[in-house]
């Protein structure tokens, strides 16, 4: 349920309403909008009458039930204004958002040694991103594969953030881990296959840095929009959605099936920034320039894309990354388009 | 199998190649690439040796085995050279393929009555379509619901056709009804649910209209191809291949899954032109702009989008039509996207 | 809608009813049950008052909505009462259906010369079989595959049908092969791919011999019931559903995913019989033995298993293939199971 | 790798050989079948000549390399022996596995109340089940649904373990709570949703208790049996299998669709156990008694089946709960079955 406030409302009257309406059983939340404050309440609204709450301030313009099973994370809930996820990186605070320029993320699958991942980092900003993603504690299907070089990757990570301040995206595997990883991260990334881990999407939900929360690979949006829900829930309103292709009946020539139509649906559900992982939809280098340029048109905030300075010696993932001379050659195609659609910096 | 004859090879030459070949159980067919002439071979290659093909003239380049199940359909087949299918209507030649503007087709799901159908053609023929398309037998789940207006939807698609100039586009479902159709259509539409009807295939296969062939709803890439190739093997190169949505895990929001990386992947593996479908794909109207533009950016050769003059007494497929306002607006928006990609006529 | 009769009505008031009713725009069809007789009425039944038709007859036990969309193969349609499918074949009446005797259909994906078509008749007769299945026209995914006998192969049907007095089922492509099918068929069978070939499915639906529809690969089971509905709609009552496997998103070992859960959930919803084919469904023979246990078990009706001569040297789908003394042998295993469950002959 | 021992090979020439091949980078691991002991190897093995090998004992009989990914929890690693898993109860050691009586776990989706628990507890265990299943920590798609009782719930589970002998199993969703959980539960749960968090699937690997491992919604069969390797590589043998229904296009009539022939495919490449949870598969009671049938028909070596004393007013998965009446039906048909098979116990 949401209380519109009027324009103009000053803003004691809206605290005496979030604390009179603190009477039932529910926890409140002011939204400053351009215009208008809106209260969200979650909780037993069922038996509210909203009329009763409409009776608590003639500054109510109007009290609006929430009818989709996500709350927080449901457009609505903000009365139709999209919100932003503004992270503080060493460069500067970059914000995801539809009103923002595109937010490139790029990096290899894992980090594999302080080489690598410094002279990516170098070239990827000077390319024109502003985040380095990179793998410490890395998902993968076989217990006999590279898992990872772990906390000693975190280190690498901190010292390529040092040396372009560039804002830095790794994600996390085990809830052991959130301490280290906060330390370096600016962003904390939760993989596909974690999607449904809801302990550790409480636990993200409890900290301070933004969270990635990658779509599963055969979650419906709903699902996808309800796990958001258990971190926003959780306290924690910085939540940015990534689309990184779904599991299908065809995965003989791409890896995943990339929802693309998954950027308007969103958008027309949730507030949330939306984010597009081509890289690991496609799984194949060669699909990634023509997704990002969908992705773009189709009106995502963001893009993440996997760049490895030697995909063919890749210790994962190598077949999807884009050489630094790709990443180069994609950001002079990007740049174009999103001028084209007022979405790129400068 | 395929003969690559060496730039400025005497045409004489290439004939008594393709004679000689005929030795071998295959039908050879000639491809005249822009620079290089093509012999393809389809039959039993298997057993033939290389070495002894090459040997049949000094002209011969290089003599190369398709591997992929689809041989015709193939991009080696002809080289990797894209082909075009040039579609003649009243308003002149429309041709669709890679190096060409968009082709825009737009149309009701069904033709209803004159009066819309015409008014319809009008609308999109002034936004800058150039095809209409409508059904007059549509393939329905009931047997209950509406089945289309059959022969006399087909003589108010040629009174469109006449009043506009604008190419004809409908669907056949009965091979008994494809000597009617062919007099009006300029292009015939396979629909989804027979896109593996084989018979229908061979029969449209040996008419002499280009075809439009819709993916299965779960058909694999590789599926979709072999189905083209049926047409392609019974005589009919003009085969246009559309993306219409995939059957997924997931319908709560859109109808099917647009498949978008379908465009780059059938691009890499097939010199046939590609059309996208988003609203059959998305099934509801606000959601075909994003797409159209992801479909754009992502390289489509032609789109197809349901319109209406009031879509919601639509007697089939309402929620998905945009109004005939909001096509011309979608064309407005497209316009510049399609510049900018230098896929737009003049 | 449907008229329940009181048990007892007599036959003159049930017409009388009959005639009544037809004053809507709505087709009557009666369906004498063990007790009472029902009346189904199709058509434009939603603004028919229902009080209304009470007062027709003080013989009117109940007047009821169907609220399904498929009507005619709704179980309420024939107010719970399974129906029958009789097949008269040379060795006698075969009857499918919840309350006979499981029914085996046996033989080769394609009918390939006599020896191996009379050879395979005879033994699956002798191992129990009442069908042989054998096809003359293959939907193949390749057009350079082998695509069936067509015509000599039916003729060949002719001949295992005198040898051995078994029924014989056979699938028809296209409907201009349907007389000739007839001529030899007991079953006419609809393949996978055709499901939704609605001019196909609506001449057989006008033929006298009864129908084997087999699921489409992603046919929901509502997709699935208006699709025999179609069939029903055109005047032929003996339909017989066939589940072979759905596609989903793990091909790896098995060719698709056999819904045995579609038993239970076809029979709380339809009259119709259901038989299993866990031969396409599973791809390999060596797991189509614990399938048929599995489907007896869930209470299929009829099952229908591949069995050549020679597997490895078979020309269509030979790993999915039983010998013949495999097949004599999983007959040996299947008999005390179907006795288990009351529902093996003799 | 896997090294065969002859038959009748002294124990003391087994380990002499199983601390030679530590010379390679890889863990030998004996497993003693009924006339052969097994060497495995793990570990870096694709550069080991296997000549090299034979040549360490003239006891070997074999030297196989293993080409499946998973390793341990191959059937070729046991050289064909299945395995079993066997837990102590208060009641006595329960088996799970091929040659063992089917073991049946019953129970409700969440332990709501003492008397609840403890009344299904000693009502399941009189119609013969081994296990109670309850869920303490329930992972729920909404953040508001109720997340189980917890810790408390824990202490009633093992009131109801106290009263009436039966084992326990219950689900882990953090790694945090696995101390608590395994004081209580004999079997101790992944659930599908976590079926790839690797982080808690090596946890569960250190622990002493047996691990059932539920199939994810969109795992396919290789993912699954490498989500076991996990836990077995991490020292823990006892793992059983267990398939829940997967996520496909349909979700009309059935909640998920239950594989069942993961059942047979899982028997040719793995020698764990497997259980078959029709419950959760297909969400409806009416429908569980059928494909209880259908999976002990397949081979299923368990099954798990909730059960509630009230399932209108469960706090979770009403719909799909038996009655405790409905449970000792079910049990009662069940039992002639499992004896015709010769599974079932007494």
């Amino acid at each position: 349920m949401i209380i519109v406030m009027k324009a103009g409302t000053p803003s004691v009257e809206i605290e005496r309403v979030t604390e009179e309406v603190c009477r039932y059983e529910i926890i409140p939340e002011i939204c400053q909008g351009q215009h208008k404050a809106v209260i969200g309440l979650v909780g037993e609204t069922a038996e509210i009458d909203t009329r009763q709450v409409q009776n608590i301030s003639p500054f109510i313009e109007q009290v609006i039930r929430v009818k989709k099973p996500f709350k927080r994370a449901s457009l609505e809930f903000r009365y139709g204004e999209h919100s932003e996820v503004a992270v503080p990186t060493p460069n500067g605070v970059i914000t995801f958002g539809q009103n923002h320029p595109l937010v490139v993320v790029a990096g290899p699958c894992s980090v594999e040694n302080e080489e690598m991942i410094v002279e990516t980092a170098h070239v990827v900003k000077a390319a024109g991103a502003q985040f380095l993603r990179g793998g410490a504690y890395k998902p993968r299907t076989s217990p006999y594969a590279f898992q990872g070089h772990g906390e000693s990757a975190l280190d690498l990570l901190a010292k390529a953030k040092e040396a372009t301040g560039l804002g830095i995206i790794t994600e996390v595997m085990d809830a052991a881990d959130l301490d280290k990883i906060v330390e370096v991260a600016d962003v904390v990334q939760i993989g596909a296959r974690n999607m449904q881990n809801f302990s550790l999407l409480k636990k993200v939900g409890a900290i301070g840095k933004a969270v990635l929360l990658k779509r599963g690979l055969s979650a419906t949006i709903e699902d996808w929009l309800m796990s958001a829900e258990y971190i926003l829930a959780a306290g924690n309103p910085n939540v940015i959605l990534c689309e990184r292709g779904i599991r299908t009946f065809d995965k003989q020539y791409t890896r995943n099936t990339l929802d693309i139509s998954a950027i308007p649906v969103l958008r027309s559900l949730t507030h949330l920034p939306i984010m597009i992982d081509p890289s690991h939809a496609t799984g194949k280098s060669e699909f990634v320039q023509p997704m990002v340029m969908a992705s773009i048109a189709a009106g995502a905030d963001s893009l993440m894309i996997e760049v490895h300075p030697n995909p063919a010696k890749a210790l994962s993932d190598g077949p999807q990354s884009l050489t630094l001379e790709g990443f180069e050659e994609l950001m002079q195609e990007m740049a174009p388009l999103g001028k084209f659609f007022g979405r790129w910096s400068k």
